[in-house]
């Protein structure tokens, strides 16, 4: 029936608009579409009446989008099955279900030849765009599938990106610097930081916020606080094995993510430490597990549903051909006060 | 240039297929065919060599499937970012990537009134098939979507359901009574269960499999002992408060899934109880959160992406139109035994 449904001229409908216009469910548009009985005729006439007026079609594409649109978006992710990137994809896949448009899951595992690949496989396919989470693509590379005219945007980038690319991350500066604030308003002084890796935004932002409290407090850098690692927990308990055997032990770790604070209370627990008696610790992200873990994660939560919105949002822009005035959107963080954190003793 | 390579008559290949056959990587293939300067003359050659013989074609639709197939497949997800379905959606895109088909995903946030309207958009739209999680659709509405025509695999069905659709489960009966007897075996006798809904394949076949156990152990059902909640974590607190306040304590709860464990954990906390020394909690599924939580949980793993894997060979083999000789598959759960289970006190 809908294939005959189809007035020339004007813009059709979907399913969601027509279930508007005629204040029916779209189940209900559904059951009318499909001849189904068990609609009232009032019903049937009421959404028949809509569907005639304004024209219906299943999809965005056979909307009559321009250009030969498919209403079909990309979605690289690193990780699916990760608390950080599924929050990240359950934002995104509201906003392009909201928009109607469909999101075609590309699963990288990080790796950079893979990517590639299916970067190509999208281009010369069927989607209109990307959206690509912390991509494995150099700066360089980003800009030359710009050039291309193929229209994406990063959602978290891993490094500074080219002026010229559409991203969205939080702010990462700024929450950090919060965070290590929070520490400092406890009265802890001697504050470690045990970052992810080195280059990476997510590293390097949150060491600026880090040290910008430190300076703001008076209290003069020491690297040796500074610890590398990487994002994953194992990594995070080794680094704080090495933090709580420095000569003067600091009193509480900033965590640059949730995982690495993870791993620093199992390395405190299991130095015989309590947290946060002995030791504070602070996290970043808000993961799932963070209220779920012993004592419960102080930690700055990142917008991540919010984030993968605001992708779709700025894509949605890009495909329309509008300019995107703010191409860098950061989003705001918030401190979370939970257990791992109190004032120093003595 | 890809457009050009389009010799007649046989299937052509994906670019995978290509990378394979010439043994390169899909970037060095992707290079190649976007006249990149960064490939080596011999790789080229042999590269082109392979497309020439083989044809090409960005994706499995163009690559001539029957009946104007797109290689689309629409993944119905109830919850993106819960771990439980993330981690069957991330088997299931990894799977989907190998078959070289693309997943559309779908969040329906267990509304059945979306599901039906994803639904009919994917019938008409331009999916081949689909893959449901756990949807909230009776047996009688899949069946007409079956008798429909539309192919299709259940993922983790939420009732049961009729003989001819395609369903792919963990063992929740065989988990639930090695759990159970993990519990008996520690010398427990009074264990209490906390189920989700009444109704839900994953409430009812565990309770199979607890009782199970119980007679066989010789012990005679106490329905008092089996309390309903849902698979939340606050709905597992309140009904653990339930069961700790009875006349007789249960030495140890069976939750029918980590949510319900987690909340019985915290429960038994606030009434001052230690957990694994008071009380013995085992749950279900074995999310992330299972060992990081404290005590680690001892639960019984399902295997979700394997789950996730699976639905996808079951939905190919449909596509390819094959028929099924095992319509419903079920994958066979692990005892995973951590910190929250010890035997009885006294």
């Amino acid at each position: 029936m809908s294939a005959a449904l189809r007035p020339g001229g004007k813009p059709r409908q979907t399913i969601r608009d027509i279930a508007e216009l005629a204040g029916v469910s779209i189940a209900t548009v559904s059951r009318v579409l499909n001849g189904r009985p068990d609609v009232s005729p009032e019903t049937r006439e009421a959404v028949l009446a809509v569907v005639t007026r304004e024209g219906f079609s299943t999809n965005r594409s056979a909307r009559g989008l321009p250009g030969g649109r498919t209403g079909l978006v990309g979605v690289m992710v690193p990780i699916v099955h990760a608390g950080y990137f599924s929050f990240m994809l359950s934002g995104l896949a509201e906003a392009l279900y909201e928009q109607d448009l469909r999101g075609v899951i590309c699963p990288t595992l990080h790796e950079h030849e893979r990517e590639l690949g299916l970067l190509d496989r999208l281009m010369h396919g069927t989607t209109d765009g990307a959206i690509l989470m912390l991509p494995t693509e150099t700066s360089a590379e980003l800009e030359a599938l710009r050039r291309a005219g193929f229209p994406f945007v990063v959602l978290d980038p891993r490094v500074p990106l080219d002026d010229g690319i559409a991203s969205v991350s939080a702010g990462n500066a700024s929450g950090a610097r919060e965070a290590t604030e929070h520490l400092l308003g406890l009265g802890h002084r001697l504050i470690a930081a045990i970052t992810g890796p080195a280059g990476w935004t997510a590293t390097e932002d949150r060491l600026v916020g880090y040290r910008a409290a430190l300076a703001g407090a008076g209290i003069v850098r020491d690297a040796s606080l500074e610890v590398r690692a990487d994002f994953l927990v194992e990594e995070g308990y080794r680094a704080a094995q090495h933090v709580l055997g420095l000569p003067e032990r600091p009193t509480a770790v900033f965590a640059l993510n949730d995982n690495i604070a993870i791993g620093t209370i199992r390395a405190a627990r299991d130095a015989g430490l309590s947290v946060p008696g002995d030791l504070s610790v602070i996290g970043f992200d808000d993961l799932e597990v963070a209220e779920l873990v012993t004592p419960p994660l102080t930690t700055v939560r990142q917008p991540l549903a919010e984030m993968g919105r605001m992708a779709v949002s700025l894509l949605t822009r890009l495909l329309d051909g509008q300019r995107l005035e703010a191409l860098k959107v950061e989003l705001a963080t918030k401190l979370i006060v939970r257990g791992s954190t109190a004032p120093p003793r003595g």
